[in-house]
């Protein structure tokens, strides 16, 4: 076990102590940071988390430091793997702009969409210039939960997670500190691609704005994929997916469909996403949030939906369909996703031409 | 009885075959047109409908006439009822078109928006030039169901029928024929009144929307309103609701709020659309469609949501919530509804400014 490596793991929600108490079991030092300290408490009492997990190391991972200071978490660490809402990473960046140093490894678990690109362009807008790597997953590589104050579960670890850094270069160097915890973790082109692939952007916020009324009156007692993805919502998903898809390719980035995404992911196939959500057996017994105020929208819509769209907006593919979601989830929540949400400029892509953001992301200069 | 008054009613559906019966039990003589001759075998074989009513005349109401020639049903009528979904109000113009003669009343119940409107451009184009009056209601004045080959029930009688005629100085000429048989009718300023009051524009697409899964998943058993309107898609009802409003303000029209209207026509009050809803008994029992393919998003997506959003579209409101839902509805049912409904063109607006159609819709003159 190669535990030299020191790890910063910020937010300590369902994926943050799951992966803090993972990688202590697995002999590295980890530093948990939660922003509000009462959330842990316990953690800072016991020194530690309770880890249940069916495919990894269990048992109670010992960490070095439990705390609500960005900068102690961070002082120290190779590797800051951030498992934070992406609601959080423009907060956290500025948080760790004036403490970072030149070497470590930045990992936004996942980044969403643009997570990696606002969060350097936050961290150079405060005046941070440390030589960091800053990566993006495409998605989280666990699905866990928070079992109690100081316990959390891995119910799967994923079998394969695309990662890339900004810019794409540096990727390996992100991957070799990674892969050193977690096989799993495989290059891919760039965080155009990573940011693309955000399945999350097509399945949770249409999927919970198509079913709203039966998700609050039954306070979500039913199968949020199985009896929520009918025929009729099914075709609403698969034209938005290709909405994504082809903002993708007006990027000159090759997207992965949902439906391909469904067989590489679970080997679920079907010869159209209603088919093969319901011949994904990963799906079954999943139910629905019990309530709208959810990251399936709070996160997704501003973080996922808001950022592919303003691409297409930018870059001349027309979103019709997350438009009309957005609006919906705006309206239901009483908020304007879009000003909140991840734009061009937050991303830090303003005025740059195609060719441009190819380089930006894949070789870094301008 | 004043029994002199000869109908012909358009459309053997759940509110035609009532009407006629209706109609034939108050004493009046009745032709029955259904463009499928099929629909009406067991009427045309008895001769007559069974009408089951709790407030009106009931008993077996003998029709004059049931056929599926327009030409024949209106031959010789004062009053011609068009009592079909919206969609088809511009196939029975072009039907009706060549056969029309001075002094008939044709009455579209209800117009949904701009049904007056588009009749009169039709009947126009297709070289109509007799002197009808052409008349359009609010709302359907039955709630009915056709229970039957030559069955029909009519649950309630409304109270109070708001019907503007086209130009509205001859609102008059129409109510002198249409109150011979109900003293519900009312005059209301203008068809833009009528059309733009459509509170079925507000509350169908989008609840069929927003409880889309549900819908299709159980095969619509649930309560549509009691358990469809949540506090969520109360706000995105509200916030359609304050488009339409919108609307109709930018065209010199004074709408009434859904919240008004609740209390107007139910005595439903709450201090938003969620509590009148729930304060509502008459929205008790009534469960939602058993399928995504209902009048309430194939009807009233094109004739009732789209005309609205194409007016706001040209006289300066936007209705960002209905063109969501219409987005929406257009990829459930896989079809192009902005294109299919009822345009500024359509209804025989193009170029006019705000005074102008109100000299056309109050005064007739341009």
């Amino acid at each position: 076990m190669t535990s030299h490596i020191r790890f910063a793991v910020l937010g300590a929600g369902h994926g943050g102590k799951a992966m803090a108490a993972d990688l202590a079991l697995k002999g590295f030092q980890v530093a948990l940071y939660n922003r509000t300290l009462e959330h842990i408490n316990g953690i800072c009492a016991l020194g530690g988390i309770d880890l249940e997990s069916p495919q990894g190391p269990m048992g109670f991972g010992a960490l070095a430091l439990a705390t609500a200071s960005a900068k102690d978490a961070i002082c120290g660490a190779d590797c800051i793997m951030v498992v934070v809402p992406a609601t959080g990473h423009r907060y956290l960046a500025e948080q760790c702009a004036p403490h970072l140093r030149d070497g470590q490894v930045i990992v936004l678990n996942p980044g969403r969409t643009g997570g990696a690109l606002e969060f350097t362009k936050t961290l150079r807008d405060n005046g941070c210039t440390a030589d960091v790597v800053i990566a993006e997953t495409q998605t989280l590589i666990f699905a866990s939960r928070s079992t109690g104050p100081a316990q959390a579960k891995i119910f799967r670890v994923k079998n394969a997670v695309p990662v890339a850094a900004l810019p794409a270069t540096r990727t390996q160097e992100a991957l070799s500190v990674l892969r050193e915890a977690y096989s799993q973790f495989m290059p891919t082109q760039s965080v155009l691609k990573t940011s693309l692939d955000n399945m999350g952007a097509i399945f949770h916020p249409a999927l919970a704005t198509l079913n709203a009324g039966r998700i609050e009156s039954t306070v979500g007692q039913f199968q949020f994929y199985i009896e929520g993805v009918t025929p009729s919502v099914a075709r609403v998903l698969e034209a938005m997916d290709r909405e994504r898809v082809t903002v993708a390719a007006a990027l000159g980035v090759n997207a992965m469909s949902a439906l391909h995404w469904l067989e590489m992911a679970y080997n679920a196939v079907g010869s159209n996403l209603h088919e093969a959500v319901h011949n994904n057996p990963g799906y079954r017994g999943i139910t629905a949030p019990q309530t709208l105020e959810h990251r399936y929208i709070f996160e997704d819509v501003p973080m996922s939906l808001v950022p592919i769209s303003e691409l297409g907006r930018a870059y001349g593919a027309s979103t019709p369909l997350m438009d009309a979601v957005i609006r919906l989830a705006s309206t239901i929540h009483g908020t304007d996703y879009r000003h909140k949400g991840r734009t061009v400029e937050r991303m830090g892509l303003t005025g740059m031409s195609v060719g441009e953001i190819k380089q930006y992301v894949e070789e870094g200069t301008l």
